[in-house]
């Protein structure tokens, strides 16, 4: 190992049993955690090739199981998002392309920070089983083309190993080890087609566009060298998407955007990435897939295939028809702003930590998530607010949490006494 | 420590408390391996200030048990050599300088490698204790000028842990990391007056006079920074110092130079180095020290100086008059050359490796040194040789180790038609 960090140390590229040799050594902890940072370090500073990445990607997806969605032939699909709050778009992405064709079978994590995970946000609808045994995953996903369930199983241990180290040693930020950690998860995740929602702002891990496409190509390029179909889209990241910061709070609003409810930003996401992935699947073009995404939430498909899923998994699905019944919190609270002015920006992470504070989020593994919880907006940047408007509406359980949420919540706000310029939601899409 | 890594990774300059947080933590096992490895990575990439060295230097210093030699006012000297294959010349600078009014006290390592340290050598000679009480140490160093034993208590605990990670995470070769590491030592050993043997060519770790020179300053300007008189001598080590390799030949050898035998480069780089330190012991100019130091040698008081040493350290002195007792190895084996021509090179580093294989260097630490085993040069280079010739003579006790160290010697000679140009041993002086 010491020769290997010296190669690095030199500029020079590994090859892929090096590579090999590195990733399973270290996972087995026969490579010690302080030659691993030294290798991050030296990686800092002199980066890794392509064929490095893609081979120290596939090297940690193979560290651990590995999701085998070939009976699927081309329709598998995966969506990945790159951090975000309120971001309910796999609610409505996988009905979206699974009534399009796509097999959208996939382990998700459960969430640490803001507010839950996808599975956590579908733990709000009473009976939804988020663990199936292998074959009934599989069959289901067959049959409804659709399948979300908890992640089990020792995923990419090598990526979580690496991870932990990188972050306590400041390595976290290179390129290729940002890569090669998103895209192992993604390749052991198994599918033939991937699309990637890469957020870029101030509340973003990537704060300017250059560097959001950059890390952005790479993941393409790299996730198409290990044969898989590629997209990546990149999104502002400066407001959370649609309204709702919370988990039935979102569930229901991404109820409402398949009932064709135009809450624009997140809808306008949804069909982008919907359609890159349709258009992967189908083999058409980006127009014809945007038509066939569009045709399938507008003509009341993406829904039904929405209730045919939770049915399947044991959801109540007469929620989907009377959101009413969702879990209430016992506490709603109008915040109501005490100045006038506009909008000028919204801090998308204080967002969400003020949700988590009402107790939409974990803070801690152990902490067990308020479904009801959450944060309904009211004005978003570019709104025009007035003294005693509704900022936004605040759902908690207790009450004692309201005060710290208002002021992690107030500091998230910046008012301007003219009108904001609002950027586009969508600022690229590369493939 | 995170902090402290993205500080140095990002080319900025750490603080005095920083340091001392760090070396602290380090030693202490509250910071880990895994962090500091990529603290040393990023010092490779983005170096150190002479502030932060001298630092750094003084808090390795600090880490452990500290020699204080400050009974001894501005008289104390220690010198030190950068690695060294038949280096004795501690037993000559000693006593020329303990004869010219230094106090020579040291603590010496005992050698892992090709042969043996100085302690080593002085077990050659019968009844030498290389283990005194403090107060026994201190008043001899005191009434005869100079003491020397074996490394008790814990000196600089923080560079050898930090050395040995760097080993392992090839984060050797940085020179404020390599200045700390030899000055942190000279440091806690205590002496007010330091001469540094800095050893230049292929066989020592700074291959060129360039690379060389700018350590060699780094160490004089991180010396004096933490209070100390320096004066840093750069050395050819193409060849090895004398003829002699191996323990009780090389004391034998240092007896030979105190007895006035002309063995050129050795006795010239004893006086160089001894009159480094008279200069700085009696605030004289080079010159007048020189002269001192050729003085101490030829009216035979530095030898009468290493007399009165080794008896009151209990060694058996009738050997300094009949070198003939010292222990003999039962074989002597004279290698001749097959093949005529001029020796254009030496290895001097492969000539240690012979000389520890014929038994007089340890290769792990348990190994037992034999005293008597080593090689005597013959031919050096720029001399010529025939066919038939002795170019060396082997000793050792077990023959079957012969044929190894006979191979490994040759492969340490090259030979060339024509005479080669002989390099001059002392490369620079610097202050």
């Amino acid at each position: 190992m010491t020769e290997l960090i010296r190669k690095k140390r030199g500029g020079n590229a590994l090859s892929r049993e090096e590579i090999k040799y590195m990733v399973e050594g270290f996972t087995a902890g026969d490579i010690p955690d302080y030659q691993m940072s030294a290798f991050c370090m030296a990686v800092i500073f002199k980066g890794m090739t392509d064929e490095e990445t893609a081979a120290l990607t596939e090297e940690m997806a193979r560290s651990g199981e590995m999701l085998d969605l070939s009976r699927f032939g081309s329709l598998s699909v995966d969506k990945h998002s790159t951090g975000g709050v309120g971001d309910k778009t796999s609610l409505i992405v996988g009905p979206i392309v699974a009534s399009s064709g796509g097999i959208f079978a996939k382990m998700s994590g459960r969430g640490l920070g803001h507010t839950g995970g996808t599975v956590d946000k579908l733990e709000s609808i009473p009976g939804y089983r988020t663990s199936l045994e292998k074959d009934e995953f599989f069959s289901q996903a067959q049959r409804t083309g659709i399948a979300l369930i908890g992640q089990t199983g020792n995923l990419t241990p090598a990526d979580k190993k690496l991870y932990a180290l990188r972050d306590v040693t400041d390595t976290v930020d290179s390129v290729p080890l940002i890569v090669s950690s998103i895209m192992s998860k993604k390749i052991a995740a198994g599918a033939k087609n991937i699309v990637l929602d890469v957020k870029c702002g101030s509340g973003a891990f990537m704060k300017d566009i250059e560097s959001a496409r950059t890390l952005a190509q790479k993941m393409v390029d790299i996730g198409r060298a290990c044969g898989r179909n590629m997209a990546a889209v990149i999104s502002n990241m400066d407001v959370p998407l649609g309204f709702a910061v919370g988990n039935a709070l979102e569930v229901k609003e991404a109820i409402a955007v398949l009932k064709g409810e135009d809450i624009s930003d997140l809808r306008q996401i949804c069909l982008v990435l919907s359609s890159e992935l349709i258009a992967m699947i189908r083999e058409i073009s980006a127009e014809e897939a945007y038509a066939a995404a569009e045709n399938a939430l507008d003509s009341g498909a993406a829904l039904a295939k929405m209730k045919e899923w939770i049915s399947a998994q044991g959801g109540d699905v007469s929620l989907m028809d009377n959101t009413d019944k969702f879990t209430k919190a016992s506490i709603v609270y109008e915040l109501c702003s005490e100045k006038d002015g506009y909008i000028s920006h919204m801090d998308a992470e204080l967002i969400g930590r003020a949700a988590c504070e009402l107790g939409a989020g974990r803070k801690t593994k152990e902490d067990k998530i308020d479904f009801s919880a959450g944060i309904v907006l009211c004005k978003k940047t570019g709104d025009s607010v007035r003294k005693g408007d509704v900022l936004a509406v605040f759902h908690t359980s207790d009450g004692e949490k309201l005060e710290n949420a208002k002021s992690v919540f107030l500091s998230s706000l910046a008012f301007s006494a003219e009108k904001a310029e609002c950027g586009n939601l969508i600022l690229d899409v590369l493939k």
